[in-house]
């Protein structure tokens, strides 16, 4: 299988996990929306992240997971699979795992301890080296994980560890953060960077240097035509499809409530069958559908007006 | 004076407060910045708020800016003070300062220690006895104060405390919490609940019954313009006002980086006179300050095509 | 075998996780350490908590762990799994698991993200459903989880769920909370509360109601002997043992580096084979392990004085 | 007056602020206090830190403190104000009203929001051209503060602003940085390390390598006879007289509780007339004052035995 490279690029989408009501793994679901996603012209797939509840899975349940998706990627986009865990033991164990099953790359988000420039630098030093030559995505997003990292702890990462390949980046406010790492003779390798935040800032995103976005909405056709639009040159017609989706974009970034409304978008939209949380979970009132209902209805209407 | 009452509704602007470049307070821009509030239909101003460097000011230069902008308002709307700090002196002292001054009242944020419910109604039981008969605003900003306020909480705070008359509600997410306290029997009295977050959920938190926003934007007039349409019932209309300033509201509401965009574009439009904001803090780019362009450049083609 | 009550009292020890230096367990060692914990006068274990490494190990290894140390211990003493986790789906899992291995019960921490005293009776009712019949002990630790239960939420969980039989009591400053649960009317039943924070404040807590300690220290013994102590009624002589151990355990209760020092005391004194921590983990400077030396020495000394 | 050096050393005492059952200062009290530290053999005091409920006062309030302390202490030692504020014109407005009024330095926190190696830098760079050639002590509290510096952020620091005269040192575990920084060739001064934690390490932190404490304790003389002991190679002495202390120090290091147990200790001792703190502040219960009459006893008692 293909492993994840510096230059990938386009939108990784995050996927999420869908359950059955009753907390079951939803198998039909994860094929259906592994369809889904790729119909939509996503580049690649990234399963096992924080918005996949992989932290409510047991290890037997992740390999399942990671395993049916593969199965239906069947090789048409790389898959890179969240490995963060406590300990070095249960992330040697899990990057094997989901190798062996033929993702094309892991990402680690830093553990919320680590605090001086020198202690990020050492904990990806370390679990590079344990992981071998697997290629990585270094997961920088502060606002849940607790962890700053300054350009220069990035670029430490990125210069000295090959297996380094891309940046999820999901600082916020972060465009600063693109400049600076694209600026000429901070790396020393063109590494890809993917940006998250649900693609609330990727019209600038991309214009800053990144190559896509990796991240999650109940509509990545939204991310995927923004891309291609900047990628094209026509970035007005980028932003006008962009300013489109965000009113429920901008609904769907509520932390905690996020995923419950992406799910809900997605089994609305006939994706997955069940719009159902693992316990413990945020679940979605009346009023709330109704706010989600009304927000698609209108970004309809408007995408029609734009034609 | 007129006192603060929780029917206060409408929109209450969040003022900023010019600097000149050299870091000294820019009193002319304050007049202007008033003036500016009032023609745009702000049915009230609060100063002094976390994002009016309210910290950063010394307690002399507080009291200069506060009765700068009162002898400027001069009556016409009434205007809050926020008086937060870590001890009781210090809040009495401010809180005798400015209602004396001419406030119609003060708004107080939690210390960021207070974790459980009674810790957190003590405090504010403790507070309330120690300013009086002046009213209050209680301020409920998770993110930034990391105190969660569950509405049980904020019920306790309203039923006991008669002088809190009005919540600024910014739990992000938050819209449940709207709908709970305007629950029949919930509270003892119906209070003012005005909305932060830079109004990027108005629409939602006006039908889930708000009275308003009091939150900061560098154009006020959308949230006027929101407020006053689901006043008339025109929701419609306001939502399709409020999707035209979209993009530069999430633009703006950059944590850190925020208050430098909106003082960037509030000193573009000729409102106050320099961009400056007191060190510590942020400075824009030229990329961003682009970006800012760009994207207002693009919001009044918007506005255009809605009429 | 015996399940956990309420009346559960003396020494429960947090036992280490002996490991090689190339890091795999030493099962070896968790014998000779089961032997010396209930020799010296532990009334029960408490393995796979904080301060055993349980976030670093692999499904299988926790199970291989709790297997090797049930069997040695061979139903002497009741034994507590710590079974904490972000999801429902691990902790029902770990829960079988080690109940179907002979546990006597479960520890469980709660997660980081719960602030409000609702949130907090939430988590831990669900938990108890989710669970069944198997008796928990309720992990107050703020220092480390950042979650503040109060009084009262305490009081909920264990007189709304007959399943929470032990408070493991580590709130710093914690002694108010023994007395105010200890009051008449608080509770509906006699709970058994086993203070932790490596037993530095065990003369106080044992006069305020505990009915002993669930932590660790590289030498129980001066934690059983104090609880003995003040059981019979020789409270001075208790204290006077206490404070020949105080300059070791106050040295070994340092934040992220006490465990290396409890590993090393212990292998210094032959207990495991190796003071291997698994990686990431702190190690000890030549100078740390010389002034655990030397606070071994002068320890010694002072209890010979004592006779 | 004589200016804070490099040579800073022996107990530079964390003065509590005494204040009257109603809240007011008790300048009487102020006078006791310092005429007790200095008799107690303390080198220099250090007025306005955490422990001395600095936040709780008004900027006059502080400004006749900090008066009546110089003025008491009339050039005997050098005093240190802590000036820590949100905003740069507060503390140079601090740092210009204290050395005027005779201070020998200033001692400065570092906010909250400061992650990354060179964010601190660079606060601490603005700060020191912003005080200009007034000496600094760099306060290093990570379990206060929330920020981590690392032995290379406080080098740099050190080279490059001559005015850093002094750190303290208040990391837990904080040992390996004294050895780190008194390394050759790490800093190209020797500065002044004095530590805090209630002098809870003193004996292992005056080993490797600081020069004395900058903290409080009821009993200062237990801090002065330890660092005095260390000096003249009287090591083992020194131990045995922590080690009478410890019980008692240990107790009132007990976060949040602290200070109250202190003042009551030195209300107890007459040193202060009252123990109040100012609200919102912790009371002690009457079992903790039993606990404290207690534990001086012993102290004593023990104290007596060492002859």
């Amino acid at each position: 299988m293909t492993r994840l490279t510096t230059s990938a690029a386009g939108v990784f989408v995050i996927a999420v996990t869908p359950f059955h009501p009753d907390g079951r793994i939803d198998m039909e679901s994860c094929d259906r929306m592994v369809d889904f996603y790729l119909d939509a012209g996503a580049t690649g797939l990234t399963v096992l992240g924080m918005m996949g509840e992989a932290p409510k899975l047991t290890v037997d349940e992740s390999r399942d997971v990671v395993a049916r998706i593969l199965a239906r990627v069947n090789g048409r986009v790389p898959v890179v699979v969240g490995v963060s865990a406590p300990g070095f033991a249960q992330i040697a164990g899990l990057t094997k795992m989901v190798m062996d099953l033929g993702a094309a790359g892991v990402m680690i988000a830093p553990p919320g301890g680590l605090r001086t420039d020198d202690q990020i630098v050492t904990y990806y030093t370390q679990v590079a080296e344990l992981i071998g030559d697997v290629p990585f995505v270094l997961q920088d997003f502060p606002l849940v994980t607790g962890v700053q990292m300054s350009n220069k702890v990035i670029a430490r990462i990125v210069n000295d560890l090959p297996t380094c390949v891309c940046l999820k980046h999901e600082d916020w406010p972060g465009l600063e953060k693109i400049t600076a790492l694209r600026a000429e003779g901070v790396l020393n390798k063109r590494i890809s960077i993917l940006c998250g935040n649900g693609g609330l800032f990727l019209p600038e995103e991309m214009v800053r240097g990144a190559d896509g976005a990796m991240t999650g909405f109940a509509y990545p056709e939204m991310m995927v035509n923004v891309v291609e639009h900047f990628a094209k040159g026509q970035a007005e017609r980028g932003r006008d499809i962009f300013d489109a989706y965000l009113p429920l974009a901008r609904f769907e970034q509520q932390p905690g409530l996020g995923l419950a409304i992406r799910k809900y978008t997605l089994a609305k939209r006939g994706i997955i069958a069940h719009d159902a949380l693992r316990k413990p979970g945020a679940a979605l009132s009346k009023q709330c559908r109704d706010e989600v209902d009304r927000l698609i209805a209108r970004q309809e209407k408007r995408l029609e007006e734009l034609g």
